[in-house]
């Protein structure tokens, strides 16, 4: 249970026959709650897809009934006829539900350029299966049908005091950037304004889903969704509201970064000593970013020559001859020159723990990344997506 | 023939055994002339070597006798002590060539952190073998000694009407950015101050080493110098010495991206329509440092998608929706919307060239850079740089 763990919601998924694999392609989230408020996120980057534009627009009074999610084609540059596949299939899940186009957001994933006659009449006939499948054991089922090079669903829960957030998430990668999509739908049963729920939604995307920085691309049509029904009664304050979704965030984001394309580690760069946290995450960024860092890392060489070449590209207030960094808790450079050995770090877990101070602050921030792999380029050379 | 074309100077390359290969690797080069009017430009990295702190105040006069040069390490992050080598290997030529240490500009690469005793005791007594010796017919031994994971010498020459620059080049990297470090050594007879050196060589490396971006990575020591001799006796007019040494790094950069480090596809991304330069730049380069489109090359997939999602990171003046990208001639993508299809296009050739038309405005530019492949990830992960 996950998107259907909060009271009034259902989901469905099913086979649609976008993915060549046959496997599940369309994914339905429905509020069937007192309350349809609604808040969402989206991509920063400039090159829009069509749904994303469409939903900036479903969510701008605050209010959305359901998510219809489709794999198997991101519809982004597929032009006018493209935006009508978007308007048609929010249309056709309307009309099924007995709700209006306006309150149906809609996320699509998958090849950019994919759009045509094909594309959507799959799409709408898969819209109106899932909405005859609807289920509140559908959350399973709906994590599934999204996922697109994810090797296993990604859900999560997180309990309140007599409410709960519950969420499911897809992709490799991330709010900004990631080309592998990032697609999030979270629902809860606590009883909240569209104010509130934007509120807590941005307060945790900005340090979860915006710090899983993967490979540095930017997807088109990344979102993240969030629901209300009220149907617990409980309105919570705030600062608990936010806290749970941070959590379930960040679960969701940690789960994301494990199953990333041809990944062979999942780093966790920490970066202190900052003078702000927007340097700390810059200079985080930059680590995140460095393909000769990152194809280092995949060869096991904990390379911190790498590490200062890359945060020298910033802009954060820092001397680079007053710089620490540790791999695994071993410091190899202090003050900017060599301290013990690179062969005291064992390199070979998955998990690796960079950290940096940067003795310049007080300010700190954490970015999640992978390493530059064989698989990676495989994968992004053979699967056109 | 090339850092040694012009007349004035000497070269030589030699083994100081830093190179576990036990190929030269200590090179130096020399002018003689009348003139020791000189110029130079450094990595922005703000994470700079020794050398390069070293050579920026030998060059702030606008004078220097002479370049020596070490592969097998980059002498940054090495605490104190690495200065001192820096310090001590510049008095070592001066004093063999009888000229001032601060006319000896000193640059380096190679793995940072690398620049113990060992490394010291083998680059001065590398400097010492290098000054004697010095020959006119040198310059190729000079660029030999420079290689690192190149595969092959870069040099080349341009001819003035009655004088001449020649350079060397090596790394499969750029001014900025790029962590294979790129050195170069230019060379000339013409008659020429500093100060026109300085503004010749600005405006060549801004159009061609800058817009080499193999990799997105940057360099602590990147470094490009240019030494006058006036050996000629002829002063050419600024814009034909600017012409020239344009042309001659032109052609040096062509030489490091047909072997940067793994590549199989060597890629020129031509901007054009923007609003200004800048913007053409930006774009450009947000080409090149997308992973999942130089992975796609790498796979000969011409995929626009991964084009028009990088474009959109940028602040560039354009409309995503109003943009036309072509691969190799084939217009793939028109206004936003799929054009011809992908299947026309031969990405087989080593040679590709991406073409973007933002109709913006009528600005100009273009990015050379690389695919990202296997050897890149091999060469990276498996050879600590």
């Amino acid at each position: 249970m996950s998107v259907t763990a909060a009271k009034g919601f259902v989901a469905s998924g099913v086979v649609a026959g976008l993915k060549s694999t046959g496997l599940p392609d369309v994914a339905l989230v429905v509020n069937r709650g007192r309350s349809a408020a609604a808040a969402g996120v989206f991509t920063s980057n400039r090159s829009k897809a069509n749904p994303v534009i469409w939903s900036q627009q479903v969510l701008a009074d605050g209010a959305a009934r359901a998510v219809i999610l489709n794999s198997g084609g991101a519809n982004c540059f597929t032009g006018a006829f493209g935006f009508q596949t978007t308007h048609s299939t929010a249309e056709t899940v309307a009309e099924a539900l007995d709700v209006s186009a306006g309150d149906v957001v809609v996320c699509s994933t998958g090849l950019i350029g994919v759009g045509d006659q094909v594309f959507r009449d799959k799409v709408l006939a898969g819209s109106r299966a899932a909405a005859s499948e609807l289920s509140p054991d559908g959350g399973l089922a709906a994590a599934s049908a999204i996922m697109t090079t994810d090797t296993h669903p990604k859900q999560a829960v997180v309990q309140g005091d007599g409410w709960s957030v519950g969420g499911m998430a897809k992709g490799a990668g991330m709010l900004a950037p990631g080309l592998a999509t990032m697609l999030v739908v979270l629902t809860t049963d606590a009883d909240l304004p569209s104010g509130a729920l934007d509120a807590a939604l941005r307060e945790a995307t900005r340090v979860t889903f915006d710090r899983l920085d993967s490979d540095g691309c930017m997807s088109t049509n990344d979102t993240v969704v969030l629901l209300a029904s009220a149907e617990s009664g409980v309105t919570p304050t705030q600062a608990d509201f936010a806290r749970a979704v941070t959590a379930l965030c960040a679960d969701l984001a940690r789960q994301l970064q494990g199953d990333a394309e041809g990944a062979s580690h999942d780093i966790t760069v920490e970066v202190m000593g900052a003078e702000t946290e927007d340097d700390a995450v810059d200079v985080g960024r930059s680590l995140a970013r460095s393909n000769l860092l990152m194809a280092a890392v995949f060869g096991n060489d904990p390379n911190w020559g790498r590490v200062l070449a890359a945060i020298g590209t910033t802009n954060a207030v820092f001397d680079p001859y007053d710089v620490d960094v540790s791999f695994n808790g071993v410091r190899l450079c202090a003050k900017g020159a060599p301290d013990r050995p690179v062969t005291d770090v064992d390199m070979t877990p998955r998990a690796l723990h960079i950290l940096l101070d940067l003795h310049a602050g007080p300010a700190t921030a954490t970015i999640l990344t992978n390493d530059l792999t064989h698989d990676y380029v495989h994968e992004n050379s053979a699967y056109s997506s």
